[in-house]
């Protein structure tokens, strides 16, 4: 199985995602500080994977990239557009070595900046008129469009919530991480077996897949910060600094018989946090079987994940789809 | 004509509107700061006139009130996630006498407010489905208010800049104007047409209305900063105080001989505007002649909007949406 071709195919699905972006975002527009800061931000990364996990969904049950990429860049748009949110209610200055959007314009422009890619996701979508999509398939994309980004702004609530409360269960962690990060991903290969006229029992299967690898994908992200060079903001348990909690540490909280120390260590201001206490902290994780914990959930997930692929019709796309999986259980991009 | 009913029929509207917006915003939710502040936000005040000029137009021409419920809650939920972003732009603390959203629960999750909002309005839309209309219809809907948000956000980043300008001209004012507080009023109107199934022709028709309308609303809210106990703030002249470049003080600019006395009060900080500069100001405004521009503007506006009103039949219906308009013109509500 050529499960390694599929970052190639990403590689190239890239800059069609962009030209699509474009057609509703344009670069040059006469109204300032609005879509050029668009383009400034995506220009700062991103493999536009979502979209491509739409379009060789899409592929994979007979439809055609010209079919998906309206629904594709909308959930690119949207994924955007949270960042920019989310970068502004985490203060984070910088994103992929770039200063983040509200660090150069200001908040109250990068508020506007998020909400225009909002609407225009939906605009985005909407043009599946454009290239021959039924009125009801449009429809059902758009009624997509508008519950997936509830589910954001739930799991973003959520996530806000989270931070301030010492015990969260592993079921409120899930419920966060599903809505927050799984929603848009299950939505983006749901939505490319809808535009293929796939059957609903199938769209289900395919759902599932996404919402597997959707949960793997962001336990393999916190997992990564205990890896040296990976991790966010480049410093090696940058999560325990900030006291997140983080699937590991609800394990070990729950799991520990003494978990006072390690709670102190995450509850103390990121700032008095030493490199001591994230050592110590790491240690305590180990000892009790809590990163082995997280790495064994993020395989069952992908395997599960995999599973459901089983109504796909053995193509090119379906390997693609099961090497995405696998990647992301290495979550190694 | 029974122009002055259209405020009871619109009071009569506001629970029913109400109840609407409780069906895709549920009062308690198992999620904490999310949908519990968008009813205190509703709470304190607004009479739903947008939704309820979507209503009227829809029965003025054949539709149903049932029909245009979904859409009609849109909008109104569309109006209030923009406040409620606008309020942390602004860094407005108050609004209606009641601490902004933002000054309740702090930014990071006041903009997840409005952007939970923003995917409902999407939701409420949809929910024409279960009304009866048809995927073609229910499809151009989420597709208008997907262009009315777009043209939302670009007025608001036009609005933005404009504090940073000190020339601004009539054109660019009457563009802002039209996106930032037209768009909602006139996409209401047409969305209300297009639920009734009149055709295209009528429908632009209904648009016409909406958008002169929706400039004279703007506009007599800018007369009214010069009214005792009507302006923003309680205050007369705040606007002046803020150096709010209204559609007046760009007459004044751009017809004086000598505007640079107007152009320092304006320019003044906010604080050290005193009650004497806004006096000069406002003498000044009445000697160019800007004030009374400006209301005959309304009402030149007030009047191209009503004959736009033609083609619909003789109704009750077709009375409100009259009297809106006159009322608009007075802008006292």
């Amino acid at each position: 199985m050529d499960t390694e071709g599929v970052w190639e195919r990403i590689k190239e699905l890239k800059p069609v995602v962009d030209e699509e972006i474009k057609k509703v975002i344009p670069k040059n527009h006469d109204i300032d500080h609005l879509y050029e800061e668009v383009h400034y931000h995506l220009g700062t990364g991103g493999k536009r994977w979502r979209p491509g996990l739409c379009i060789m969904t899409c592929e994979a049950l007979g439809g055609s990239k010209k079919e998906a990429l309206p629904f594709a860049a909308a959930i690119e748009i949207i994924h955007n557009f949270s960042l920019i949110h989310d970068d502004i209610q985490d203060r984070d200055e910088y994103r992929r070595d770039h200063p983040t959007v509200w660090k150069r314009i200001g908040i109250a422009r990068a508020i506007n900046v998020g909400d225009g890619m909002f609407a225009k996701a939906f605009v985005s979508a909407a043009r599946g008129e454009e290239v021959g999509l039924t009125d009801k398939t449009n429809f059902k994309l758009m009624k997509l469009l508008s519950h997936v980004v509830t589910e954001l702004t739930e799991g973003q609530a959520m996530d806000i919530n989270s931070r301030e409360k010492t015990e969260i269960t592993e079921e409120e962690y899930m419920q966060m991480i599903s809505k927050k990060t799984g929603a848009l991903i299950s939505g983006s290969v749901y939505g490319g077996a809808l535009i293929a006229g796939a059957p609903e029992k199938v769209r289900q299967e395919v759902k599932k897949y996404g919402e597997n690898i959707g949960y793997a994908f962001q336990i393999a992200d916190d997992l990564l910060d205990f890896q040296e060079g990976k991790g966010r903001g480049g410093q090696v348990g940058n999560d325990i600094r900030e006291g997140k909690r983080s699937l590991m540490a609800i394990h070990y909280i729950h799991n520990s018989d003494n978990p006072e120390k390690f709670i102190e260590i995450l509850e103390k201001p990121r700032e008095k946090t030493t490199n001591q206490d994230v050592e110590t902290a790491i240690k305590l994780l180990e000892q009790e079987g809590s990163l082995e914990y997280a790495s064994q959930k993020v395989d069952q997930l992908i395997e599960q994940g995999i599973k459901h692929l089983k109504p796909l019709p053995e193509t090119k796309n379906k390997e693609y789809l099961i090497g995405m999986a696998e990647f992301i259980s290495e979550r190694d991009f």
